[in-house]
């Protein structure tokens, strides 16, 4: 994705190496506002928190205004126990030294290997080496120190015509799942927003973060936080134009999270048109983008339509394979596959040429009612396998 | 698995290459009875159903007795719409014409590539040069004829001590799931059993063949068949040891078809303990033998009981970390990786040594109730990525 990036006002950000990581790559990141921010953050479903979501979800609820995240790689701080409480508490409290706050005004987040004890003085060590970095120029930096196993930064980033400024970074790679898997995003803007049209924000999440498919596993530590510091001097006005904008920035950056899945080579939009209710869509839609059989044949390009079809069939909703029609598109063609419980008759090469590019779209129309949806998935390769066989060695 | 069986009396089988397969391999099966068998059955539970599954299931349904099965591979007429319908019609009275009956004395079964046209002469042409193949001794040509990308033969057989046989054979390798994912099985007997004892047929197969779990996908095709024609002359008898029979039986198909998985390299039973309820219980076990996550770890060998933890997690069910308990066994040793919230203490190398065997358990004690159930599923690895990415070309 294109890494060009506007900083907003009032925000100082850092990414610097603290040890988490081998090979003195950073691994930490710092992002402080100079004056108090509105939050909205939404957190992963798991029953199994990690520390930071739980320290992060009671101020969050509280609906203070926080100064600081803190974040970090390389160590989840998730099935830690009582002391895992305590270092997100200490990760929490040294990043409020940084502007001589509290620490309920600093969020945290980790992300990582689960169940190993986080090294809290090479993260508060970090923290104090990050005072010295601090600057509205480094965003990439910040970026990089949270990734995992994620192969490229994401960042992204808009301005309003009227003045204002919104700056997002994000991170994912494995595990991501339609209800927030291993992904972390920060996203920051220089706008002053009311109460209201804070509450409204996780609905923009849940048309971009929450659409989005790796391996159907959802983690203990998924969280997206904005940060609203008001220091560009302007409302962001009519609403409408302001969730446009921060759905903008969060549909780019979770689409390079599918992107970049684990072993990913392809993006995937798996539509669905006509289904009976929007949770028939939904399920249909992630039976789909989670199927291995159907994930494989993405990435061998194999316009295998049975398991599509399959996977719709065996999904907990609605589904007639006589009413159903199968299209494969990447805007510019369409290519019918099946169409009414059987194979429509399609160029077979074309079909396969079609899927062997980048980024397609599979159209399944269910014939049955009003409800559309998609989601964003990947495919599943021999990286993907190779990747997650020895992730801690 | 041994491939040393016992013959039923009465049943006489074939297997032979009809052309389906390319190579001149084995590719459609015949299971005749001389005499008029009473017949259990359990279907996919996928909505889009195979034609010889909608077949089979209205004659199953029916109570009425048959006398042979006819199985083809290579092609599984499904989403092939009414001429499919008539395909299994004709390859039902093609095997009715071996013993001079009627086409619904005959069960028909498919498995193979989604929505090609059945080439009926084919099977047909395969039928009639099976009649002349026809043995008590041919079960492994049977076996071999309904294989797909199943590596090994799966037969099964066991004697009673009152005088009958139970035989079955299976085959599986794709698209296995907890709900009969593209699964074959006939078995056949020469006990006789009382209606009473048919009906509850399914619940053995809720513990065998319900029970398995290799990529999460349903097929459409699945069936399991017994087929009992009393020509031992003994009635089964008391009833508990018939069950334990077949169920001796199916569990060493069901386990077989676990082990020869695409691409798997180990059996790994996922047992779990003390669920709040058995739907709690079933849906935590099938969360953790359906992750990718999970599957690649146990594929590199990687006790990364975070990722169990966090499926757990993740699974609709109840679940409390502080109250879980994980453990990995073969039997002999036990290694607790996983205590009330936090990493056990554990020899990292010896839980590592006991992954790198071929079959191996893992036991969640979830502290809530007293429900405890177990699935068996494989591991996921670099080969099914391979099998699966290129299945048609």
């Amino acid at each position: 994705m294109e890494n060009t990036f506007y900083s907003p006002k009032g925000f100082q950000v850092a990414g610097v190496a603290c040890g988490l990581k081998t090979g003195g790559q950073k691994d930490l990141a710092v992002f402080l506002s100079q004056t108090p921010c509105q939050v909205a953050g939404v957190f992963t479903s798991n029953k199994v928190k990690a520390a930071p979501v739980v320290y992060d979800q009671q101020i969050v609820q509280s609906g203070k205004s926080v100064r600081a995240v803190v974040a970090n790689a390389g160590n989840a701080n998730a099935c830690t126990g009582e002391a895992g409480m305590q270092h997100a508490q200490q990760m929490a409290a040294a990043g409020s030294q940084l502007f001589d706050g509290q620490a309920d005004d600093v969020l945290v987040l980790s992300t990582g290997v689960i169940g190993v004890p986080l090294p809290v003085e090479k993260v508060t060590g970090g923290i104090e080496s990050a005072a010295g970095q601090l600057s509205s120029a480094n965003w990439l930096d910040a970026a990089h120190a949270i990734m995992t196993t994620d192969t490229e930064v994401k960042i992204a980033s808009v301005q309003s015509p009227s003045g204002y400024t919104i700056t997002g970074v994000a991170k994912g790679a494995g595990m991501i799942s339609p209800n927030m898997a291993t992904m972390l995003s920060v996203i920051c803007t220089d706008a002053a927003l009311t109460p209201e049209m804070l509450d409204k924000v996780p609905h923009v999440w849940a048309q971009s973060f929450n659409r989005i498919v790796v391996d159907g596993d959802m983690s203990t530590n998924d969280t997206v936080l904005l940060l609203a510091n008001g220091a560009a001097g302007v409302e962001a006005g009519v609403e409408s134009d302001f969730y446009d904008l921060l759905s903008e920035v969060s549909t780019q950056l979770a689409k390079a999270i599918v992107q970049d899945g684990e072993g990913a080579t392809k993006l995937v939009t798996v539509t669905i048109n006509h289904a009976a209710t929007p949770q028939d869509a939904d399920t249909i839609a992630r039976a789909i983008a989670t199927s291995p059989l159907c994930k494989t044949a993405f990435y061998g390009a194999d316009p295998n339509w049975g398991r599509v079809v399959c996977a719709a069939g065996y999904a907990q909703a609605a589904f007639d394979s006589d009413k159903a029609c199968l299209t494969l598109t990447d805007g510019a063609q369409e290519i019918c596959l099946f169409s009414y419980g059987q194979a429509a008759e399609y160029d077979e090469p074309a079909a396969i040429a079609l899927m062997e590019t980048d980024a397609w779209e599979l159209v399944l129309d269910l014939g049955l009612g009003d409800s559309d949806t998609w989601v964003w998935t990947c495919d599943l390769s021999h990286e993907y396998v190779t990747i997650n066989g020895h992730y801690r060695t």
